[in-house]
């Protein structure tokens, strides 16, 4: 690595680049988020390129100079995957915050990677589209990083992932090439779909600095209710007939244990629409095509459910109020940062019949070792995912590191994945080998070396590069 | 490469391997079909491993002797991308043919490469399951086939291609290394998402042995109609509507245009059920939950359609054997092959707004030079995929290659692509660069010589690999 031969230099030359309101230094750099479990950025400078071309002439700097870039969008990760060191260059792409095109006829829509979520949900909104991605860090997030992190959220289970909504990427690799890969069609097998390489790779073969997305259609209904349940196989019962019932109407199928039900209906807080002493709760959303159509036929098949057993009890918000309230049991996690403590969150994710056996072990596993801990589990168990909030009592880094070790062990043996949304960034970047073969993760490896052979993008996440100089 | 030499000693090197029955040669090669486009099988052995350990056995010998292998799945390909050269040798995945695990909880199956799709679809039935990918080969095509070409067909608009429907791959590399990948989850973040490498890649990069798929549930309802439409604006409104109005459960739209329609329909053939001056035709499909309630809500919506103007004229059917006769004008290319004369098909996509304009062209290209030609189309207009039929009346080489400019020459400049879903093979390879940069393609290939850097894996398929003693 040459980082530190010349930076001065490197940076006078980047600079020239993006101009000075490009460029942030300093206080400027300190005064900024540094991003959840970050306590402060350590590296000093921003580069703030304003269009492709400025990014691919930093990259060639750059990768010229060997030195070392992280690319943040709006820091709403979990996982430290844009944390950076000293002598790393932060690229930021907030000032490419343009929605270049909405293509209501073709139902896409071309966004600079800086453009934050929320900003292009409300955008579309008149053209009576959605882009279906939903995540709590709507309001800051940017489309870049969402791209590149592959995120999920709400409702998966209907629009899949990130991935499924981006027909077209244009990245920056490591030595300034442009690769512009625009596509706009559903269908395009001409060749590798090279957009892949960008998607979920959190930042380490490129830099993604426009996005083609794929909008849907308004829905003209909403449905949700909220259910209770005496066990998990009904769970994953009840989970197929409403899938069935809804008939592609099914948008969001969220599970809440009975921990994390009573801590956030405890008195004070939210009130229980039901009794708490239920084993699981399911959240359940309907997104259609007639409010009355829809609404009856939401009420008549919960009725089958409660009378063929399939769930003990429902409720169903009579307003929009009530709706929110719900979703808010859902929602809020600041009881939950408050009652658990040290606060550790996973984010796993794992076939739907282990699931009951593996929340059993974890609990177990932790319990036994920690009499005093609590955890909690909330899963989007329509796409396999569980959410885990765990905390031993103990903040000492060995116990901290030993639940990590209860939650992803068990996972090994189910096929099951320690990212189900989050990514790896620093944060999980020991236990990938849970889930990924050595020659898995080998490969990870060669096209890492074979597309950013200085190992100069967000160097260091994911996984490490064995060899000299590179991290 | 050294495919000639000493290729006695490796055929019984690999006959050692997969055993006297997994190993065909001479007469029994000749007699199998050789797929569309192709006069005869120019290879002379097929070796059939049954197992993933012979495939990696076989392919590091492969390897080693820098033998050209060629994975050959149901042969139902259009771009001859299973093509030979005398010196190649066939790989088969015919004795792979195992549904290992159907799993009803977390509606995933496992299965062998050569699992053909019907079968499949025939097995997950009785779990009230469905394989939603559905296209004309069904009985004869492999799912190794399909995961390699990213396979598309009728229903990509509600259920996507062959990439959303493969949740995890086991494949085996050009060395023979072993890259399991058999992830079952819908969400599963945890590194780079290796199994892109080998969906859509023809075999070029890898040979799939085994498949995690997704299931959907079986719907309760199905609702088709063909509607006649005035202009191709009208088109892509009735597609919005109908998308908007269906929420969710429209699984099918299919353009005609009239001369699709016209020959189809032509007297001694299918009754036609709509008048035939129209201009367009569009046969939609519905899947939902509910048989009354949906055949109402589609007549309602349809009504609306017809009151709006959006359309002038729907025939809804009142028999599966009315429905089965209206898809079979769709779906029957006999006459198309008998009228359409020579019969040269494309399949390209581009964005729907430019469609219309992109038709006119074609047709003015075609028809000014070839005044008797004859020229049809037939779209998943829904996911921005064109299906042309022309038959320009000359099968001079020179005529076949200026009608395939005609068709592929103006996608240029609207961003579209030459292979909506057939993929490239051989038949398409000259044309990529029209819908894929230079530094794309130079992207697939530093992809290529990273992970096939003999290019063994079915070379000279897709692109050419420049360079000494290569395809």
């Amino acid at each position: 690595m040459k980082a530190h031969v010349g930076k001065d230099d490197l940076i006078t030359a980047l600079r020239e680049i993006v101009g000075p309101s490009g460029m942030l230094e300093g206080d400027d750099v300190q005064a900024r988020y540094p991003g959840y479990f970050m306590d402060r950025i350590a590296a000093t400078v921003i580069v703030r390129p304003a269009s492709t071309e400025e990014v691919s002439r930093v990259m060639a700097l750059c990768n010229e100079h060997g030195q070392a870039v992280v690319t943040q969008g709006g820091m709403s990760g979990w996982v430290r995957g844009t944390q950076t060191e000293p002598d790393d260059l932060i690229l930021s792409l907030e000032r490419m915050h343009a929605i270049e095109e909405i293509d209501p006829v073709n139902r896409t829509v071309t966004v600079q990677a800086g453009v934050i979520l929320q900003t292009l949900q409300e955008a579309v909104e008149r053209f009576q589209l959605v882009f279906p991605l939903d995540l709590g860090g709507r309001g800051s997030c940017q489309l870049g990083g969402n791209a590149s992190t592959n995120a999920g959220g709400l409702r998966v289970i209907r629009y899949g992932m990130m991935r499924q909504l981006v027909l077209g990427v244009e990245a920056v690799m490591a030595d300034g090439t442009v690769v512009s890969s625009l596509n706009k069609m559903i269908k395009n097998n001409a060749g590798y779909d090279i957009k892949q390489l960008f998607l979920g790779t959190e930042g380490t073969l490129g830099i993604v600095t426009r996005l083609v997305l794929r909008l849907y259609e308004q829905p003209l209904s909403s449905n949700s209710c909220m259910v209770a349940l005496t066990d998990f196989t009904k769970v994953a019962d009840f989970l197929r007939f409403m899938d069935r019932s809804l008939g592609g109407m099914l948008s969001a199928f969220e599970v809440l244990d009975r921990d994390f039900y009573t801590i956030n209906t405890a008195a004070g807080r939210h009130r229980p629409p039901l009794d708490g002493s239920y084993p699981y709760f399911v959240l359940l959303e309907s997104l259609g095509y007639d409010q009355e159509r829809d609404a009856q036929h939401f009420e008549n098949i919960l009725n089958h459910a409660l009378e063929q057993g399939l769930i003990e009890d429902a409720v169903l918000p009579r307003s929009e109020a009530e709706r929110e309230s719900l979703w808010a049991i859902r929602e809020d996690l600041e009881h939950i940062l408050t009652d658990i403590k040290p606060f550790q969150a996973f984010d796993v994710s794992l076939p739907i019949g282990t699931m009951e056996a593996y929340m059993a072990e974890v609990r177990t596993l932790v319990s036994s070792r920690w009499p005093s801990s609590k955890i909690c589990f909330l899963g989007h168990v329509g796409d396999g995912n569980l959410h885990i909030a765990i905390g031993s009592g103990s903040d000492r880094s060995a116990d901290i590191r030993a639940v990590e070790e209860c939650v992803y062990q068990p996972l090994q043996s189910v096929g099951g994945s320690v990212s189900a949304e989050h990514g790896i960034g620093l944060e999980k970047k020991d236990f990938l080998q849970i889930s990924r073969s050595a020659t898995e993760i080998d490969l990870m490896r060669r096209l890492k070396t074979t597309l950013d052979p200085k190992s100069i993008l967000n160097p260091g996440k994911v996984f490490d590069i064995t060899g000299e100089g590179v991290r």
